[in-house]
């Protein structure tokens, strides 16, 4: 059998957010080809239930899986959080692969007994599943969650830098800063969204304060680590393909886009869920 | 037939922002009954295509339809720019009132020959019904349009004041203010959220600066001058009563509706559409 190195990894999100763990995979392993999938229409899957996430998440993996993949990366914290048993039973034995573990993972081995603040969206910290993740690797840590919508919007702006960014920044940050009393041993970002605030983060922070934890970068490592084994053969070199999929506004998938993937986004194709 | 005055004032919106429509008609109707829905779970209309936007209103609209309204107001605006001509032809003689004529009409009135600045989400102003809307009007008159997706989210953290407020207004209305050569004579707020922001906004603008004309306001005037007539009996007298429905997050609903509505909301029922 040997059909599935040449398969391409699926990727799915509610949105554009995911395109930031995508660049991160493309990074870690640029000879693999890559299916990523868009749920525009029905973004944003935060705000939704449990249940409704979960049906969607399975619609959206079922696109994937049935246009062949070897593995499938839900690069939606919502998504991830609620739906992932429920992804790797029904699509056994494909490897799934989501966002909160690995960042949960990187951040625990990172801090120590100390303090982590994870910045997420509204709904990925009222779920509580980064704050559970980190808790089950190290009982010690204090873990402090704030939703960030503010950054949200900025990042889909394009602002990824300067005093807007800066001041919601700091605001988000108020008392967990370096010398501050409640300062902080490390920041998860736990959205999608969030890599693209990672250098204006880390000038606020300085040089020794909290060291910054971006879930997408630790999901490709999570992911990279297993290419090559038993059940994830590697692609046969050359340069990966990239297709992308949305379930509606294309045009704005490739104008948003481009700020999370971090490059121009040739072409979109529309699919129906 | 007696039955219509007894009858509701129906409201739909995808979201919460209608809410400061709705309270714009309380205050303009308090003997009303109103019924509001708010199409949470599937939020944000305004980065899907106007053909599922249609579908969707005509949804929403049904369920208000179905439960005996005498009226409806469509609180929303990507709705009301592209659903309104469907609806009113769909529910035919119910009378339908968009948020985007009427505030449009008064800036237009308001402002002679000047320059109107409009503000709103990124879809209103590529879709360009306010601006089609006042042109229609004063043809002489220079539009400016200004997507603000951060005071969205502001607005919806709940932050109606403050240095992020102004310095994220400042920022949109730059070039804009008295004393600047682009300055402008009024400003309409083109989304449901940013009422919240007219304090803040009027302060930035100063005592002698442009106008703010508020498309919540401007349509509760324009329903309430119907009222009355032959089309749309009045309520017979008393405090109206207020009944809140959404289709999914009834705890977001209220916790982030009261910054809209403008008091506590007691109860959301859960629909499905």
């Amino acid at each position: 059998m040997t059909e599935p190195a040449a398969a391409p990894i699926g990727v799915f999100d509610s949105g554009m957010g995911g395109l930031t763990v995508l660049r991160a995979l493309r990074a870690a392993l640029p000879g693999e080809d890559f299916l990523y999938l868009g749920d525009t229409a029905r973004l944003p899957y935060g705000t939704k239930s449990p249940d409704t996430v979960q049906r969607y998440a399975v619609q959206a993996a079922r696109i994937l899986v049935e246009r062949g993949i070897k593995a499938l990366v839900v690069a939606c914290n919502t998504a991830s959080a609620v739906a992932l048993d429920a992804l790797t039973e029904r699509y056994a034995p494909l490897p799934v692969f989501g966002v909160v573990e690995p960042g949960a993972e990187a951040a625990a081995a990172l801090s120590g007994r100390g303090r982590v603040l994870v910045l997420a969206t509204e709904s990925t910290v009222r779920g509580g599943a980064y704050q559970r993740a980190l808790l089950a690797r190290r009982p010690g840590l204090t873990v402090l969650a704030r939703p960030c919508p503010l950054l949200v919007a900025l990042a889909e702006e394009g602002r990824h830098a300067g005093p807007l960014v800066d001041l919601a920044l700091a605001d988000y940050l108020r008392g967990m800063l370096p010398g501050d009393r409640g300062a902080v041993s490390s920041v998860l970002l736990g959205c999608t969204h969030f890599p693209v605030f990672r250098p204006a983060l880390e000038a606020i922070l300085g040089r020794d304060g909290a060291t910054v934890v971006d879930s997408a970068e630790t999901t490709a490592a999570a992911l990279a680590r297993r290419v090559g084994g038993a059940d994830l053969p590697a692609a046969r070199g050359g340069a990966g393909r990239l297709s992308l999929l949305a379930t509606d506004g294309a045009e704005r998938f490739r104008r948003v886009g481009r700020y999370f993937l971090g490059e121009p986004i040739p072409s979109v194709e529309l699919v129906d869920l």
